[in-house]
């Protein structure tokens, strides 16, 4: 099938983000979208240092963006250029000559989001902005596409790292705003300017577009409500924690009888929350909608590849989408049914993961060694262990071992031998542990 | 616009759910759709009941689920019966007949998925099948949609809802299984015969389909590890609870190098991680992508409506899908042009939320009436209060109040005469609060 050209304006971290994951899953990607998605042309500020990073693979580089919205071979623009100018003039002139759009651009869309869907709707063309909002979170679908069904109702996320970065560390280490801005300055996670950040100026245009696609109205963003978090003290964060409550940068919009509520603030939530618990530069969105309830979605919110997630994710869709025969609707199985694989399942035995072990023991010596040599010979290392004094009146004590990654073949082995040991009594409990880190 | 026609099969739990959706939310979903969507058919087994609780609105009900299958009326057939037959021979024959299937069935696609997408295949035909894992969480979308950029590295999710209460029950309250397992079942989060949730079947069916969209094989429910929780005792719930663990059943879908790893089982996991802190019949899917990196998602597992938001979605999809013209693509803003919402965005002052006020006094009688009588006059409640000790050599304390809900403009009134009080020094700090319950 004939592949899809791609022309990306921007090759900054997440152009250069886009180009790399389609580049290192292109098989896969190929896999799922029935056809190749491959970016022919790149607009850059300095073409010889794209040349050099980025060059080869047909990839034709240029500083001119005008250059990549009229050629005649691209499909789809990708606009990561950032900020409204010359973002916006190129995307209506992509429009213009009839290409998909996909934009990573939270201020255009937010500010001239009406304009731009407008000129697309008016010639048949779609803009996807998934990467948006949240990063790789694929919030934007989950909300336009899978909670088709309920009136959304409120719409409550942290989304902006940056200043969940700030708001984690004042929290955790009892620091003022100003060190522990300096402190992410210093990482990277906050700008020269912060400004945009920690006002809540970048949260507010997102907020702007969940507004929109949660309730169905136009970006207002000029009607956003926005307070930052740079008059937040740290006696503010204790003060919240010993009533029962953390403090996140919240952006919040809601239904109500009266109109909707469009506001960007700190926000105290009881800390038993799952979104509470969002540390770091993570991002969460929840959303309550009337039939499904309460949703999270939770992951990171910037970065090259996540951001690039959402971006080849939109590149996929819009494939999928701009051509309307059936061989291009999403597959059953995520992947072309010509294109499964046939990995096989492993068997058990076969598994690597970590364990719980239980054993009882008689509490008397060389008890222990006997258990570890055991496990020393099958391989298997013990992360740790827990000894329990024995009950009043019992000859018996519990010990627990945790140990690190092992094929469970041996664990089985080490298991058999173990409760073989005259000194061990009764079955060795045994439960897989995963870090999912 | 055409309206699509929707036969049920099934009028229970979630086939009333679906009904109740549908009928309730007609207009936001056809502003998103940009057609209605109306179930003109549905087969019982009790037409009589059906009649009373569901007739009217021009549905037809039957006891024949043939009769739904092969009316040309229908566009669409909704598969809510369960199990395994008449449910496969129902679907394969909607099929043969040229008719979209939606089905919240997971043992039906774990076991003949394979089958069936080869017939809906050979007919150009869509099966769509979101409410078969995580209820209202829109996880085989993000998944096979969302996340289309990632070399998706491993799944791992609580996928049944009555083990999760069970374990948060065992954990909470320090019970044994059998006991909590009697409560679920008086609470009617557990059948009578609970085999097939706490033995983990439950859990399989669903993780067979994660693996198979998130890896591209096959439906190999055959080969999936299944170990339920019925022999974990409290005991081991508390050692691993001192060692920093919970214990959650999880299905963990894994790519190694030698193959794929497919396992239910209880399975410790760090107490700090988002998902071990997910409790009750709640869900939770994480997705690791080697682009995105960890995703979650998180939501109602079960229950009439979340089920009937996620069948909804599917029905929106296929109606959106099974129609090549631009119109019934996925509207930018989530709901069709023409049918854009111009509800106001409210002033701050207009917002009623709760808050959290501080303000720093001189320690002297009265200061407290003064204060609560200001917010008493302004209708203002109070939810908590603390007052601090006056630190070594101050005369000030610090009182921190939070607020129930009520109009911004009447907490800003209050401030401003609190902050008159002579016996109030410096301005009186406002955070937001928001339950997010």
């Amino acid at each position: 099938m004939k592949p899809i050209n791609v022309g990306l304006l921007g090759l900054g971290t997440v152009g250069g983000g886009t180009l790399t994951v389609l580049r290192r899953n292109a098989r896969e990607i190929t896999r799922r979208a029935g056809r190749e998605i491959r970016v022919t042309m790149a607009a850059v500020r300095n073409v010889e240092r794209a040349r050099q990073q980025y060059g080869g693979q047909g990839l034709v580089i240029t500083d001119d963006g005008g250059a990549v919205v009229n050629h005649p071979d691209i499909d789809i623009v990708v606009e990561l250029i950032g900020g409204l100018e010359p973002a916006r003039t190129l995307v209506l002139q992509a429009i213009a000559n009839g290409k998909h759009v996909v934009t990573a651009n939270k201020a255009l869309i937010a500010k001239h989001g009406n304009e731009i869907f407008a000129a697309a709707q008016d010639k048949g063309i779609m803009v996807a902005f998934e990467a948006a909002v949240g990063g790789g979170i694929p919030i934007i679908k989950a909300i336009r596409e899978g909670l088709t069904a309920n009136r959304i109702e409120w719409v409550a996320g942290i989304i902006n790292g940056t200043t969940n970065f700030i708001l984690s560390e004042m929290r955790d280490k009892g620091l003022p705003f100003d060190q522990v801005l300096a402190e992410a300055q210093r990482l990277g996670y906050a700008e020269a300017d912060p400004t945009f950040d920690i006002e809540g100026i970048d949260a507010a245009h997102k907020l702007t577009i969940l507004s929109a696609i949660a309730f169905g109205i136009p970006m207002q963003f000029d009607k956003a409500y926005t307070e930052g978090i740079s008059k937040l003290t740290k006696e503010d964060i204790r003060y919240a924690e010993e009533l029962g409550y953390r403090i996140k940068l919240l952006g919040i919009t809601k239904r109500t009888d009266q109109g909707i509520e469009l506001r960007v603030h700190p926000t105290l939530i009881p800390a038993r929350r799952l979104i509470a618990n969002v540390e770091g530069v993570m991002n969460a969105v929840l959303v309550k909608g009337d039939a499904v309830g309460a949703t999270l979605y939770y992951g990171r919110g910037a970065g090259a590849e996540p951001t690039a997630s959402a971006v080849v994710a939109d590149l996929v869709d819009v494939t999928r989408m701009a051509t309307a025969d059936p061989e291009n609707r999403v597959p059953h199985l995520a992947f072309q049914p010509d294109a499964l694989s046939n990995e096989p399942i492993l068997p058990m035995g076969e598994v690597r993961t970590s364990y719980y072990l239980r054993m009882r023991a008689y509490d008397r010596p060389g008890v222990l060694a006997d258990i570890t040599r055991i496990l020393a010979d099958l391989g298997i290392s013990i992360d740790a262990m827990i000894q329990k004094e024995p009950l009043e009146g019992q000859e018996q004590v519990d010990i627990i071992m945790l140990t690190h990654d092992t094929l469970e073949k041996h664990v089985l082995a080490a298991i058999e031998r173990i409760e073989a040991l005259a000194s061990v009594s009764g079955p060795v409990v045994k439960l897989r542990l995963e870090h999912l880190g």
